[in-house]
């Protein structure tokens, strides 16, 4: 199998992206296409209104970084063309609002790669693969970076590992859209110093700085764009629509493809205003009176508490009440927020410590193994996790909600409390 | 009345654009919200996968722009923040895929500058303005450029003329999203050398390059953006949607601002699948299977034809028809597309002549009136009008009914042959 | 023949350029090294602060797009590795100031292109060049884009055409330092739809509307850079400063390469400044004293005219008396400018007619010939010759001496007279 | 006094930059001019071509974010133009290559600071300042960030503190000319978030992701591009060559400003090419022969150690020679490299601990100080002096000579031990 050119689409980001036929075929499905109606960024574009991008050029973005890393470490046109269709489609399980839906299929024990390794096995898209040469079960492993090849497990790590083409793309899209300008990223260096070594894929140290670059640009695009206070706060407000409308509408009712890929941001918003329990929301979010932040503390915890406690919904609700009470307001216009990120990214590989990125460094023509993280200050300085604990109210309770939360909470009195 | 700072919103283009509590208030209607999700650029998006921009970051983009042109030509507080008011507002009347829903518009003998003028005066926005200080019968008018100010009607042209702001934004702002480099202008340079006279807004003949640039930037983007091949293609599949299902969905029914302003491209899309008449296009849109473009000629036609033959419904039915003959293929398979547009913009204002745009120059400290159209032959070699007429069919079809087009409308027989 | 990757070269414009090691043998030569003493645009940094880039950068960019185009139209390694040779070596026989100091090379018969053949042949590279398995005699041909190798003409016009790759690097480049924002041009798309056909480079055309857009900016490059009124106004008093000093210092006394490689930009000003007849006008320099334009007509002339008048040093001379004489100055404070130039690129290749851009359309399967120029309406507008006539003086004369000219030389009587 | 606009430059970061009568003025004098012949990144551009930008750019860079900066947090229009004015001056004292001139002042007891508020004093400056209105002392002092003027110290930190506009300039323009891609900080938000509190400069809490992305791309820019091993080399070869020419060329024999200002790149690369003892390596620089670093290690040491021992010229030739015996070369081929550099910028002010930047945060309308090192995890990893140790010879004994440098110094064995 040679790569053949049917074209090239014109990205903002990369100028020309070269696409093969089977590419062509795979882009022009109902399955692909749809990710055109889910936003990137569902939430950020109330603070940046530029930031209106989709999955759909976000996926081609990452498809194109893919063929660059693949060609850089294999020559096998099988295993390049596997790895950009994978990136391609790494982001097809996404249900509407990306990640705020995540609750929804939560609820029937699933997550949005299990639904992108579903569609991969179960839509157009396998008779597609199959008339191209690959394998469809094999390519639904490897979108989501779970391929069990003998050998080849860092194939998996072009789509997901801590410098996947994933976050390579988007850490500088997110920032070109936004205008926010903590992602000027070398990419490029990344990839072309990234190869497998001792069964990973490592990094140079030669791009040390670069990857330090990326590192620290992907915190802070967390801070400033994905965490950022009001974005969130919009986030939350589509989480309770979502779930308000759930029982009426019934989102996690889908059994077939066709089913689930109806669902998209469009028709999701507009079933949320139909829907009694939830057209409030929205009609609040159609006139931007979104929820405020009333109090926020941002911290660094070094190692992930074994029980975490504001992660348990019953826990929230109870201190949401306490919140409340003292500040006798209904507990209704309480909301407690409270993200858990790593801050280094995700694990690099199921085999490693999440703490780790490995690297190699050259001695005369001798290549050494060395743990990235531990080698950079900087790096190790992110290790972590970033705690964020906010609390959301409406403008009018600002004041009131925001004392008795400091009350309760404790923590420094102003707003921007950042301490990463 | 003193300009205050309310904040700052970033845009991806100019950075940080300053706007005042009362902009705030105006911004953070349903009227304005709603332009979010109204796309700049309906059907480009398949042919420019970054093209996701909205009315709404236009808009401010629009309103920034006005500031630096009103600072430039008046001190008065009041003309300026109105002047910045009417940009953001020039757009609100644009129903659903923007251009597109202007046939339906024109059932009811109205066009989207009507509405904008409409929803200034009956909705929401009339009291905030008055609150504000200005008069919302005159701030309507302003957004539409034909505010009857005496010794003032400079004014309206930075709403519209051959230089308005929105043309400067939206130039800029296609570009950058599109990635299609032909808007790189320095529009600021534009606006630092305008000012009025004569009762006109004139630009000064040192910016002339600049002009240049940027009303061949303008003719550019029209052929390789907005005129696309492919663009077209979608627009029409759009309207033809929007035309099949209006007796079902009465889109032009709304008697009031509530009602028309809770049309947006989601609901549209949503509404569009769910009749059945037009469901079928959108769900081809929904898989990428386009309209092909099966013919095509492009000629600049030097004076506008006193009978457009094309521009009559039935006339256009008819030729779809021998075309359709004479390929044998159904009637309903091929679409003749015609539009017809002042390759050197609008009028620069009602009393101006189409074809004029006036500058100055200085002979020592002396003012000279000159047309800068007359002056720049690269201009001149632009003015007349973009004629493009082509014919769309299926993809099974498209060397059938093409050769049979070719045979009752002439031209060059390749598929580029433009002519500009 | 294969190319190896010796390593990368990080470029502001194209991010990484992949080089192979004879490539990097050839760069780290004095020749070529040379180049980063050589101001891509000398005078043009008196206008554009920015400007201060130099023919070094621009080789190599030139280098790197001259790969993407020899990669798209042969698979012949050794052509793509001589062809980006012979546009890295393109610019070595530039002189100080590079086009400023062609009138010295004049005196003796010769141009910068012959310099750069014979340093191709007779300094250290035609070693280097021989080791790597190449003939010097044949790149120090290709380098000037006349190269007579039967069958394969073509390769010439890579380097030197109305689309070669010195062009296409340069019309960007030297809007990302200017900032002046009229070079903003997809090269990549001209680059990936140019091809041999029927003996000529041609370019498709579906690019063009880009081709167009290469077109225009480069006219209004010239315009607002190369041909600016102050830019040229200082290259004049360069120009004066070379031709004063030549005698002192012999600048055309040269006869091995290493005595031509030894005049740079740096060593030539400094030399300037120490002899007494060109030391007034490097002080003037020195201190932003620059000749003003006092009259200036600006137009295009259809045909070039068979007898130049003022392309004749007697003549100019005499018109300069006549205006001294008028406005009652020293015809030393009087200096006439009159470059023409070929609006529409430099011919193709002498096989063609100069108006001539080769382009190709598909009909069917079937490729047909076009003449590009004929095709395109705003194209055609450009051709021609811009021709610019200029009366420089000092300061304080300026009023008296733009009168005078204007009485003498007719025409508009305001600066900004231009007329394409 | 109030501004009144001469005109605009246009520069290709910010685009339009207004100046005044009084700051053109300044500008046109052979001061200010001579930055166009002193290169901002000495050295840089052997390994970043692009990198040929000048302090002239550089400087007027700086003047205008001195305005922005000065409009946040004064009104007076005196020291609006003052502080434009100082902005445009603080470079004027550079000597050839820059920092490396350094060397050669410390030999008089002087550095480039004090030879900006002597020429300030001295020059025509003086003149054409009070002729303004303003006073040259107090100028010349501020243009250091040294002004003894009472209750406005905070203005010398507009130019001389962790956040002014120098390197607020820098940072952004040499990531433009290098394309390193470090440095894409949104200075103007940190403009806008800064204002004078309890007698310094601060920074508002909300800013803070800005300043860290600031800080760090600061620091990445330190190695990448201004302590990047190649770029140090080229630097180390052109201090030694300006100590050996010193003797017979006389460097730091000026006594008057003429004599100084006639000092620029130009020249001295010129006067050390013709002197015998530096000769030889400017000749190897000519052809790219560049030193080779053979030995390098990087870290952060969180005090600067009360005695810095490789500061000592005597202690350094002694491991030189040490390094050269155990390698057995000649002890001239061993070069060892040691800047001290703080990692976090310079002290803020005399007032303060080198390592405090002040912040302030709101709580509700009370102004809080805060020590945003304190506050911020990654500003504070950053804490402490890069401190790197190379040790540089020529390419055929870079074996030898790392083997040797490794028994004497340690470190680890490979080149790129860096440990930030």
């Amino acid at each position: 199998m040679v790569r053949k050119r049917w074209g090239f689409i014109k990205d903002p980001l990369y100028g020309y992206v070269a696409i093969t036929p089977l590419e062509k075929n795979i882009i022009d499905t109902r399955v692909v296409q749809r990710l055109r109606r889910l936003r990137q960024l569902a939430g950020a574009e109330f603070v940046y209104p530029g930031a209106n991008h989709t999955r759909f050029e976000h996926s081609l973005g990452a498809m194109h970084l893919a063929g660059l890393m693949a060609e850089n470490i294999t020559q096998d046109e099988i295993e390049i063309q596997s790895l950009r269709l994978a990136a391609l489609l790494h982001d097809i399980g996404h249900g509407p609002f990306s990640h705020i839906f995540e609750e929804i299929l939560a609820k029937s024990g699933r997550n949005h790669e299990d639904i992108t390794t579903w569609l991969v096995q179960k839509s157009e898209l396998a008779d597609i693969l199959r008339d191209g040469g690959l394998d469809p079960n094999d390519l639904s492993q490897l979108a989501i970076g779970k391929w069990e090849k003998k050998g080849r497990l860092y194939l998996n790590q072009v789509i997901r590992s801590s410098v996947d083409v994933d976050k390579l793309d988007y850490i500088v899209r997110d920032s070109f859209h936004t205008g926010a300008e903590y992602g000027s990223v070398d990419v490029f260096r990344i990839i072309y110093t990234t190869e497998p070594f001792q069964g990973n894929l490592a990094v140079n140290t030669t791009a040390l700085t670069t990857l330090e670059a990326f590192l620290i640009a992907r915190v802070l695009s967390f801070r400033s764009i994905y965490y950022h206070r009001v974005c969130r706060g919009v986030q939350r407000m589509l989480a309770d629509a979502l779930r308000f409308a759930d029982e009426e509408l019934g989102f996690s009712d889908f059994t077939k493809p066709a089913d689930y890929i109806q669902m998209d941001d469009y028709n999701t918003w507009v079933r949320l205003k139909q829907c009694a329990k939830s057209r409030p929301i929205m009609e609040r979010l159609e006139r931007r009176e979104l929820l405020k932040c009333a109090y926020t503390v941002e911290s660094i915890v070094q190692d992930h508490p074994t029980i975490d406690l504001l992660d348990k919904e019953s826990v929230r609700k109870q201190i949401e009440k306490e919140i409340a009470l003292k500040a006798k307001v209904d507990p209704e216009d309480v909301h407690l927020d409270s993200p858990l990120l790593p801050s280094v990214p995700y694990r690099h590989s199921s085999q490693l410590d999440p703490m780790e990125i490995p690297g190699f460094a050259y001695v005369g023509k001798k290549k050494l193994a060395v743990n990235l993280i531990e080698l950079s200050r900087v790096i190790s300085s992110l290790k972590g996790y970033l705690d964020i604990i906010r609390v959301y109210t409406t403008a009018p309770l600002r004041k009131r909600v925001g004392k008795a939360a400091q009350e309760i909470l404790g923590g420094t009195p102003y707003v921007s409390g950042i301490s990463m």
